[in-house]
């Protein structure tokens, strides 16, 4: 288990999490990481993309004619994934913070072919729309081979949780302000049909499964 | 103006947007950043932080005892900004995608003293809890002298919108399956006093200002 070798155990240290089941649900329930790498200039480099789950491994997908693709694949990475789950007011600024789950993993991601890739690419589309590879024609051979697939093992991370309350000093306790915590539910959604929609075509149960995922 | 200098404008360059007012929006109204570098070891490294915008820069913070503030300080750096704004549901999974924003600024961070810092530390709790500053007592020379605030210029960046409807091709158009946007509303929030709160301690205006802004 090398969870954590490479952060920081001196700065708050109650926060970290080394429970493997915390990481799963988190990487499980998030919709986007923020994958970074050194780029050939060697500067860093950072961008966004839907990330899901598949086989214990992180995967990511895009197209094959992505550069920064290309580029990540092979090569030391790290992926951050992050949910705010409110904010833990204190008696003081000072105290404030947010509540939080963060997980960063380390590694370098791997290219997907075969059933590997066709599960990965099921897992990813079903932590969006559950459920919508049955419901629409399976992808041709040339959108298959259009799509770069990649996976990093989940071999090195960090956890970090915060939830809970501020620890005010008694002075401020002692205080007139408030203080607790603001907790983010999940995002009410709305669905619009495109305007090219045949009239009559009913939503569909992977979009009304949406609800409560976000 | 250098905005996507390092950027890829051969993949999808319909979506990317030269708008300094869009960019602006998405930075204001973000909670998180994610910050990514290059650390001594020469891989990459990345996490997430509140951000928030303050005289024309992406601000940060955090404990001067906080090793990656004391790293990424004065070195390149590159700060993904995303809101996520729904799932464009097309006829096969191969055409859906996510509806989001994506910035990244590039650049690199330097130690904000005096009123800069003072302005940025204002900028960052009015994000979470607007009015917030002016409802309790005010930052102490020792918190101050504790907290690291950095700041990143907005010279060089890049701005990603996506938006709309899917692309189908004809043939998936004259087919029976749904396309449309499902689209991500603000989160509702829910409020827990501390256990330890006096009682009839009123919610303040700050934290009743939360709903709306997630």
């Amino acid at each position: 288990m090398t969870a954590m070798a490479r952060t920081d155990p001196t700065r708050m240290p109650e926060l970290m999490s080394h429970d493997r089941g915390q990481l799963d649900a988190l990487l499980a329930s998030a919709v986007v990481g923020h994958v970074a790498f050194v780029s050939q200039d060697g500067r860093p480099a950072v961008l966004p993309t839907a990330v899901a789950l598949s086989r214990d491994h992180l995967v990511v997908h895009g197209s094959t004619g992505s550069r920064w693709m290309r580029l990540v694949a092979g090569v030391p990475a790290a992926v951050s994934v992050t949910a705010v789950d409110g904010v833990i007011v204190a008696r003081s600024t000072f105290e404030s913070s947010l509540a939080y789950r963060s997980a960063v993993v380390f590694g370098s991601f791997q290219v997907l072919e075969g059933v590997g890739k066709a599960a990965a690419l099921d897992a990813l589309i079903d932590r969006l729309l559950p459920g919508r590879t049955a419901e629409v024609r399976p992808s041709t051979a040339k959108e298959l081979a259009a799509t770069l697939v990649l996976a990093m093992p989940l071999d090195e991370w960090s956890l970090r949780v915060s939830d809970g309350w501020a620890d005010d000093p008694v002075d401020d306790v002692a205080g007139p302000a408030w203080a607790g915590q603001v907790h983010f539910g999940e995002r009410p959604i709305a669905i619009s049909p495109a305007p090219d929609l045949a009239a009559g075509t009913a939503v569909p149960r992977s979009v009304e499964r949406i609800r409560g995922t976000q």
